[in-house]
């Protein structure tokens, strides 16, 4: 064409957000997870991808995009991070799988947020973690009325808190004057998800790093993200669907595939077949491919 | 939980027009082009995710809705479809793919404007497409500035209305008062998209209803739309890209292979690696998504 080729128009934050989620379900080999080359029969490799677009509306919550048209005004901080994960999770549900992608929108929204308020650091989410309040944390229980979450039971004298009693857990929240950040620090100890909350999303981060540095099909780079991840510590969904010792023995298995002694596809086929998901690291990486869109990785 | 299961928020139109292009690009095997197994070097399948959600603003202003929120006022046809189509193809463009889906975006663009205007339809959507504008043809054009598009050489006397042009073609454009139909009944003989907008959409809403015939995962079906189509008529992007002759015989493959006598995953290998990719029956299969999702195919 005799014209100069006129731009393309950016992603918003709210599309680099439910790309990260996509990009993050495309990458394969990822050991015992749904990718493009592997599913359950009822949960499937489109139940994610229906996942990531129905969240939309909610992470426009988050990112202050309101209506995500790149030249519509944003409208900053209108809802807390609380509603706007509860709103991804509504949206996100609108699918026949279940739960696809609540842990990944856990760690997604805050980082969202935080890209918002110009600072998308590990003290920047910090910050958003800081400034939690009671309401996100009754909207984060709200949540769990949209779709079965797999969790544990809670710890002893914790009952009133379970948050598989949904809006019933409310009253007890309010009560106890808990925040966003004061529930997900009582669960980090046994929930990788909170961990990264209380923890400046250290290993969301540090996958994002892995991402940003690594070369080839982002999607690629994403997976052995993924490994990395699983060697290093056991995921904590693995342990809570089955045991600390799977947890354990999947690290391990991991840790063999990342250094070349096991086929990682061999494996990824073996931990499917045993219905074993680490998912946990899942969510921990559709993090770090938001960071690293956000940081200008380009698909 | 206790509580009552809280309903998912419903996808809104732009979300499904996103993921019809996500689901069509999913789908395997559709012999000759990407899917989930199957890619080129430089058309990844993250690139038709990445182009899927990249294209959620310029959906929005065809679907009258603030980009995804439910609860943000919708604001009709604020635009016309000419300018919601290259919009859209502009926030495609961001993935370094190149083209992915402006052959999809042209089918399932005036299907938004269609279905927001309440009659989804070939009736509906023929009057969409009768109510186009000169400046819709405009806008037509411009998109065109924005990815590299396979097309034939203009007709003899069609130099000045060459697409390739893009904006320079504009003047031409408006000093013969041509609408956005009248620009498409002039490639209907050689363009199957440019058919489906001057035909009422026939192929189109005949996939559709292939699709909420069928059984199982909405992918499958699509893919077995897919190889119906293909069997149905030469496509044209193949006619463009190759010849003619290269599209009659991917069409006899293409019903061997419905017919049961050619693996479709073998005829999926050979088009793939000699090139031959059957661009508009994917376009087709993208707005046949698009149809069956509004009338209430789950996923």
């Amino acid at each position: 064409m005799t014209a100069d080729r006129r731009p393309a128009v950016e992603r918003t934050r709210t599309q680099r957000a439910q790309l990260a989620l996509a990009l993050e379900v495309c990458g394969t080999p990822k050991p015992g997870n749904v990718d493009r080359r592997r599913e359950y029969p009822d949960l499937r490799f489109e139940h994610f991808l229906a996942g990531a677009i129905g969240a939309g509306a909610g992470l426009a919550l988050a990112a202050g995009e309101g209506h995500g048209a790149p030249d519509a005004p944003g409208d900053g901080e209108r809802v807390g991070v609380g509603r706007a994960f509860e709103r991804a999770v509504a949206g996100m549900s609108d699918q026949e799988g279940g739960n696809t992608q609540f842990g990944a929108l856990l760690v997604v929204v805050p980082l969202v947020r935080a890209a918002t308020r110009g600072d998308l650091s590990p003290d920047g989410v910090a910050g958003v973690v800081a400034d939690t309040t009671v309401a996100d944390a009754a909207d984060f229980y709200r949540a769990f009325e949209h779709v079965d979450v797999a969790v544990d039971d809670p710890p002893e004298g914790m009952a009133e808190l379970d948050v598989r009693r949904g809006a019933d857990a409310v009253p007890a929240i309010e009560e106890r004057g808990l925040s966003l950040r004061d529930v997900m620090s009582r669960s980090a100890d046994r929930d990788g998800v909170a961990r990264e909350w209380v923890g400046g999303f250290e290993r969301t981060f540090g996958a994002a790093r892995r991402i940003e540095a690594g070369e080839g099909p982002v999607p690629d780079r994403a997976a052995d993200a993924f490994l990395d991840l699983l060697a290093s510590e056991p995921d904590t969904f693995v342990a809570t669907q089955h045991d600390p010792t799977t947890a354990r023995v999947v690290r391990e298995r991991a840790s063999a595939a990342r250094d070349g002694e096991v086929d990682p596809e061999r494996l990824a086929e073996k931990l499917v077949s045993k219905g074993i998901n680490p998912g946990t690291t899942a969510d921990l990486i559709a993090g770090g491919l938001y960071v690293a869109l956000e940081r200008g990785v380009t698909v």
